[in-house]
């Protein structure tokens, strides 16, 4: 593969953000603009959700610290990973080694990164769920992995599960897999692993040796009803595991750029060494605002979480009223993955004309799976009302539409 | 080659700021414990020369202004692209496109990574100078890249010259290498390439059809009879040029994480691509720092240049005093380069004697070259006074270990 296949393959055209250097047309679209403030789906909205409050206040308590926080250790300061690493064993109910199990990375996409880098070389196969986060597919191809997909039949599941073919990842690892990456909660479906599933993930996982890297970026934002298992505390479950998670989604402290790895020492001996050539350390500092990580004032949490959910059900309310729209209910995180029905336009049309009509930006289906073009993701942190409306117009587009 | 030796060829054990992680002992050592201040000059200290006036408001502003700041185009904020690209313009003395010819990374290294990760493939030769950053070389063989290594005669060159072997460029160009990687002023040695140089370096460049990657990191501090010529802005040179700045060493904001790339308009492209799953973008609200980058108060640059000149020469007056010691006058950068005398402990025992018994950390000359074994590179913005207290303790602890 040339280095401009290789390139190619990093498509980021119908990435969260990028909308504004796409210079495709409007052929096909028909009918009036419809009016109301634009709202962005494609990531959350951190001024109507904002940042974790004291946030700020850390960050100037950072620079005020001067050197010895400009300039950290590669896997960043020791005394913030000495506070972090308690309240993350805490929190994932198993141990967490600050100082050699703990890494501290610019933004989750830092950490996600840095992991897949250090496990995936050359000609490796790694299990990937469809759906699930775009970039997981780009890493594995990025280093030259081979990606075996591992089907999740999350409108078929349980309200409970997922719906991850057991029998196929079994088929994944049986055929050389040697890496499983995959998001809990679920992105783009908000779907939540059961207790079943993740122990008998690990359970295959540690038979066949793999490696296992999840994405637990959303895992603090689970609604009523949502029971979560952290795969690094279930029984039985492998030494290579690491578990990636940030600030950066439920508590607005994206524009920090922070995540977190931690776990297997093996790994993140790796990442650290990657980290030194990539980006030198996580923004310094930044590091100083994971401070206030799980240390929020008490009650804000909850509140984050019920007005999430209010925002959620507004939301399915309005699309299970248009015929043909199906959606599953999320359970944690802040992604709607509904799908449409059949339309005149294709989904990438569609999508376009959507924010050029509506003023309503969304992720096309085709970043998660090749099989969910007729579904779009909607991160629906946003203003409520602004959010609903939106959800009116693509409604309403829908209809016109519609096939 | 296993993921395990690609990783071994990271070894970060003596990368500036990882000491804390060495474990060696003192065998060899004998001595009192020298006291003093302890000097890191393994890196600029951001407390004795701290950050550009008004960098801090800057970020703050860039906080309030929430959402938009927070999320900018994986390239950076547009708004600040179009403020920067025209002073990098000035600065350099040809264009910079801010829409498609710039893009924002988290650092320098942030900038380096991605643009030889965007030109260097498996079993691709790239010419590399000897000595250089020592990040340089780690990139190339993380990729799979073939380093071709170019001699530079630094201590024999002429004050106003580099020293590079030009012959040993053009026979790189020949023996394959279609990548060129270098820094100007030099890191570790702080030389700076003349007119000449750089002209008949473009000239083979453009000949042999190779890409350049030109690290100016420090080309804003430059001393009394420094003539420095920007690579990208000489007479025919190549189009495939990528030039890396950041505000991290003179402006000393390294900790606000912040680098540019700027030049070829398909390597941009593929690094914006690649930055999408490195860290999706720089830390949002720190890119708002760059509102502020050539466009300091009046004067603030040359009284900053002017210390660390001074800061240079009682260094240098201490270091020549000692017998056997010889080092180049840095023309731009604040590193200095010593060769030291034969001494009984090997190099890098010798380092780690500096740290544990004079509180000198210093980076080995191993780390630039296989040939600079004997040199330490110190950055010497440090406190005036301190460094020179600690260079003191550096000849005493010459003397001690003398062969």
């Amino acid at each position: 593969m040339s280095i401009e296949t290789k390139f190619q393959k990093l498509g980021t055209d119908n990435a969260p953000g990028q909308e504004v250097r796409q210079t495709g047309g409007d052929a096909g679209f028909h009918g009036p603009k419809l009016d109301g403030r634009p709202v962005d789906f494609s990531h959350g909205d951190v001024d109507a959700h904002t940042p974790t409050p004291g946030a700020f206040d850390l960050f100037q308590q950072g620079v005020r610290m001067g050197a010895a926080q400009a300039y950290t250790e590669y896997r960043g300061d020791q005394q913030i990973r000495d506070i972090v690493a308690p309240r993350l064993a805490q929190f994932t109910g198993a141990p967490v080694d600050a100082r050699d199990g703990l890494i501290v990375t610019p933004g989750t996409q830092g950490a996600l990164f840095l992991a897949v880098a250090s496990t995936v070389d050359r000609g490796d196969k790694v299990a990937i769920v469809q759906p699930d986060y775009f970039a997981n597919r780009k890493l594995v191809e990025f280093f030259g992995g081979e990606m075996i997909p591992v089907q999740m039949s999350y409108e078929d599941a349980s309200a409970n599960e997922a719906g991850l073919d057991l029998d196929g990842l079994e088929a994944a690892f049986k055929a050389g897999a040697r890496v499983f990456l995959f998001s809990n909660p679920n992105n783009p479906t908000g779907v939540v692993y059961s207790a079943d599933e993740i122990s008998r993930m690990a359970a295959l996982a540690d038979r066949y040796g793999a490696t296992v890297i999840v994405d637990q970026l959303y895992s603090r934002l689970r609604y009523t009803g949502a029971s979560y298992t952290h795969f690094r505390a279930v029984d039985g479950v492998p030494e290579n595991v690491v578990t990636i998670m940030g600030p950066s989604k439920t508590e607005s402290l994206s524009g920090y750029r922070l995540g977190v790895a931690f776990g297997s020492h093996e790994i993140l001996t790796r990442m650290e060494k990657l980290q030194a050539i990539v980006s030198l350390r996580a923004p310094g500092y930044s590091q100083a605002v994971l401070r206030g990580w799980f240390d929020e004032p008490e009650g804000w949490l909850d509140a984050r979480i019920r007005l999430h959910q209010q925002i959620r059900d507004d939301l399915l309310d309005i699309l299970r009223g248009v015929a043909g729209v199906t959606a599953r209910t999320p359970m944690a995180g802040s992604y709607l993955f509904p799908r449409l029905p059949q339309l005149t336009l294709d989904p990438a049309d569609f999508v376009r004309a959507l924010r050029l009509q509506a003023g309503v930006t969304v992720t096309p289906g085709t970043e998660f799976s090749p099989h969910t073009a007729s579904s779009v993701r909607l991160n629906f942190s946003q203003d409520r009302a602004a959010s609903a409306a939106a959800i009116h117009r693509m409604a309403e587009l829908i209809e016109r539409y519609r096939a």
